[in-house]
């Protein structure tokens, strides 16, 4: 059931890179909430292809089409349908690939396993294309969020080896920067880079990271619908994404528990740690401290150095120069789908919480 | 949902580390599979405390009853009941956190989310005994998958920062060394250091990598079930887990395009690439390199050292000491857990490409 | 989850009644299935309003639009999207009605589970508006079932106390009669008590059977997956069904034993039983023998004659004459959508037992 | 999956006829709810076989071990194990039926669904055995729908041809009569009906109502999960069930819409109707009326008589006679399974309204 992800809100993405449009079902959201549709599209923007010089320069409106769902601006308990059209897929691009599988792209995998009938024409269902759908829907859950005081903010933490200096991201300040770095010796530097890589046909990949802030204690699910699972389980949905780590992740398996350990402490309102070493999350579940999360992308597939490949019928090996319009580092289009898709997972916490806790919220004052 | 993992099979977990028993339902096992009850048992002797003088001396005979789903030794198309009873908990040690959660634990998570009403003795449902059941319904999972050709290794390639030299792990060696890293200088080293931290009160993290063999092309679903997506969501059930990345994952995120990608090859056989960059994924789905992923796992928390934290009555700080029988390095005793967990999920990607992927059988050779 | 079906196969829809579109999201058909969309469209049409005397009078042109998941006329693996534009909707016919819900129609539910933000026009997504996409959907189901030799037939066995004689229903005969009855002389009496009815303003209920044919034995999961509760979650999820049974159903609960019991034979391919008492269907799996059930269809709730209601502000007693275009037996329209959406549960579970039961197919020959 | 109910709570049940043990798994339900084990036994002893003289001579004691999921008396928020030792099993009486599969029971579909790996003893999986978990779980169910007001009732109201008066149904009184009819009149002549088929080695089917009471407004989800989807799905799981039928159920599809329609009434605190002919449902949701429902059970599939049938292997018919210990009527001992199972759906039902409801209530106090 790989294009529905689903437990109290049911998210299911259509459609492919050179068909007629892409879109999303968005399910159980509760009536009443009120969803301001210039802001699904002023998100749409963020990740919209062709916007300026070192993003891919297919060009999109990508307007979104809400076909239900939404009555007079509120959301009314009916499954909500978003549609958007595609404009500008160049398909004939792609006749020299159908035999000859692009290296690191699914090209292989959709051959594999959907054999002669694959939709292979600009990756088909497995385009970024895809990522369109997720942010309309995602940034619906955005909305609800914030109405409840939960924030949800990406930036772009590295491109190749350059590094931003921001730790407290600013949503408006990251998309006033090109290349979302939230800093701007960082963003001139890392548009220097890309500017190159496009010159000599070459692409490089990047590591987003992300803060969820207010969020409640006692988010999440024990054991198997812990935070983690549920927001690597959608990150992982994302292309390009190859790892993630929650709080200091990897350097925690360096670290003695003595120093890895972060003392509790209570700020008068919540329980808080001083270094949040675990990410805002103890046994799957917020204590909290605010989630925070690092995503690694790759560097983009399609590049347009010669590569060498292997055909597919004939076994043998051939070259291959790979044509159409590719991001030079999809990280950067990479962040707002990432704050919108990390949405939809704490969103769907979020309900299961409500609706699993009012048991307790009537015998204890805890949470 | 959070105690069931749930597509074509389902794994339910029941029981908490103090409590009569701990156990799994395993569900969705087609009939007819032989299962060898010896080398369930085999695998809960792999993880079981006590058995060691580098991890916890909870004494645990561990053994799986097996209640209801094989009939003669052969899966019977039901539910497979699986229990193993508790017989070593020791609840006093818990008295004093009640009120006191222990700094980089769950028993904060814990009381925000069930209050009152949380089951702490031992960590309740949170703690790492859970991961009983997880070995005994894995171990049956990985059964059936070397019935197909598909095997499932993990070792312990890094302790703190001593590393092993193993990479083609082999899962007779591993077993032969305490500290399960597959090499035994690094074996030698790892004992001195967790045999130091034992006597200092002290913990220690690590990484796990597991490596997937002779996997079928075509594996995963696209997009909200990737492979990757899937072996996420599982891994980051088993408790101390932090990170996840598939083949050079962060690493990829330095690198350019032009050095990430793998050109793909033919052994006469199957497809494959050179270095195995993305881990034996791309777009989600498998094309024919083993899948390699490695785990990172934070220092156990539960550590003899005093440490502060707050009071959660009160809200005031206080010190406390943490009593009970617990691992140095988890990292060890996670090896076989990981490896039967990863079982469950690959299982189920296997049944669902089964079932839908016969249309095409009958009309292609691709795979 | 209310809008998806989900389990081997997920079926999503979306719109309403007057918004700007109906739809459907078909997911988890497997790559390489031949569909022929005029075959979609013949079946819109048999459920398409206004299209004779005898139904509502409402112009729907119910051309499908296929989004994605078509690729040269196979399915390609991916998520099937289909869309039907709403053309004829006049909602000032509701204006009326906010305040004072329609007797026997969910006006009231819907003000009680959303309150004012609910989408009233039309019936919002409550409205037999709804089934179009059903339609749309199993259509393509059914088609697929077909190429295995499985076959759905559904006829209007009764329509109020008027009885077809029908026992073997072949799909032209019921179509080309325009009350599905299968007879001509039921569809001659029916026509003449349903223009009697339309001229007093009233309605009138209907009894639909379906039978299927060609089953495999061994399709259906034990418990809470029998073909029984597949079939009749969805049956009741079309509006207007209020009863179902298996075979003789309610009548089995008045006989003995002795009676009901079906001796089983061999007819030198597959096991049957001479009289199928209990529908083809026993523990829950099928043996052989065709499935059968019955479903039963309240009049239409929309009637003109002047009716009694409370207004749901004011809790004042109310006069209403509901206006808009009704049919005067929702039972005949219902027939096309009984089948289609049947085709949706058994070929979900024909997907699931190709899931469970290759293990089986190796070793043994029953089935 | 189909030993798992699953949306808001998850259900999964496990073992065998005549395996060690029977059991069940209840996920999902809050912490912090009281549960009394006293009642959960109270009602396993009005569903315990071998109490009286006109249910099987099977002696099970039927106590129900408590594994995990409770903490004081309360909920804990962890899955509730329960477990339900075998404890008279006498397998020899299933030897003859290896080959032999009894007319009306579902021998024939375990063998052309698991082949030789079936566990035919008993009945395996598939048999009234099964209920006994069902019971054991639904009545924790119960005991929390009961803390809310709301109330679920069963009575059998027709054995055979003999009909029950009782029409407003007290549970005390059900339970004090052996047939569980509500009325001592038809009480006794039950009885001696059943003595009488006894004594024949016949059997005879039954038709159970369920009332619930006091059930919100709201409840029920649209389309895909009405409460009419929700129940069926869960009735048609218990052995013996052939049909359902909610309000008027089959009599309203021979009625015209002016007799079939409810005028709707307000009581000064809820919407009504007077005749209450949709069994409280319109639309799949409740707006005020109790929900009522009537399932059709068939009668006891294993009888004494001798019947012909068919040899699996050889394919001649022969002759058997069943031995064991069967009900005459499963109807009586239905009553209680069917009352614990309608309080799993009803459970489940009522969380997702508190969660997906949340939104409206501070803006409307419809509900």
């Amino acid at each position: 059931m790989s294009f529905t992800f689903k437990d109290r809100i049911s998210l299911t993405i259509f459609g492919s890179s050179h068909g007629e449009a892409v879109g999303a079902i968005l399910e159980g959201i509760p009536a009443g909430y009120r969803i301001d549709s210039n802001l699904i599209q002023e998100w749409m923007e963020r990740r919209a292809p062709g916007r300026n010089a070192i993003t891919t320069q297919r060009k999109e409106s990508d307007v979104v089409r809400i076909i239900s769902g939404l009555n007079n601006g509120y959301t009314d308990g009916g499954s909500i349908a978003l549609m958007i059209q595609n404009e500008d897929a160049i398909s004939k691009h792609y006749d020299d690939l159908k035999e000859r599988p692009r290296p690191g792209h699914g090209d292989l995998s959709l051959y594999l396993k959907y054999g002669e009938y694959r939709n292979y024409s600009g990756g088909g269902f497995l385009s970024g294309r895809m990522t369109a759908p997720l942010v309309a829907a995602g940034s619906i859950a955005l909305q609800i969020l914030r109405s409840t005081g939960i924030n949800v903010v990406s930036y772009l933490e590295q491109i190749g080896q350059i590094s931003s200096t921001c730790t407290a991201p600013e949503e408006e300040k990251i998309y006033e920067l090109e290349t979302r770095m939230g800093d701007s010796n960082a963003d001139r530097q890392a548009k220097e880079l890309i500017l190159k890589l496009i010159s000599e046909g070459d692409s490089v990949g990047g590591v987003v990271r992300t803060v969820i802030s207010n969020v409640p204690g006692g988010l999440g699910e024990p054991f198997f619908d812990s935070v983690e699972s549920v927001l690597s389980h959608l990150m992982f949905s994302i292309p390009g994404v190859k790892g993630i780590e929650f709080g200091l992740g990897f350097s925690l398996s360096e670290m003695k528990g003595s120093k890895a350990n972060d003392p509790f402490k209570w700020n008068g309102q919540n329980f808080y740690t001083e270094r949040n070493t675990n990410g805002g999350i103890l046994g799957g579940i917020t204590y909290g401290d605010p989630v925070e999360f690092r995503v690694a992308m790759k560097p983009t597939s399609s590049i347009r150095i010669e590569q060498s490949t292997i055909n597919i019928t004939t076994h043998q090996e051939e070259r291959i120069r790979v044509k159409g319009r590719h991001d030079p580092c999809i990280a950067i289009r990479a962040v707002p789908v990432i704050t919108c898709t990390t949405a939809i997972g704490i969103l769907d916490l979020y309900l299961r919480m409500r609706s699993s806790d009012k048991g307790n919220s009537e015998n204890y004052s805890g949470n």
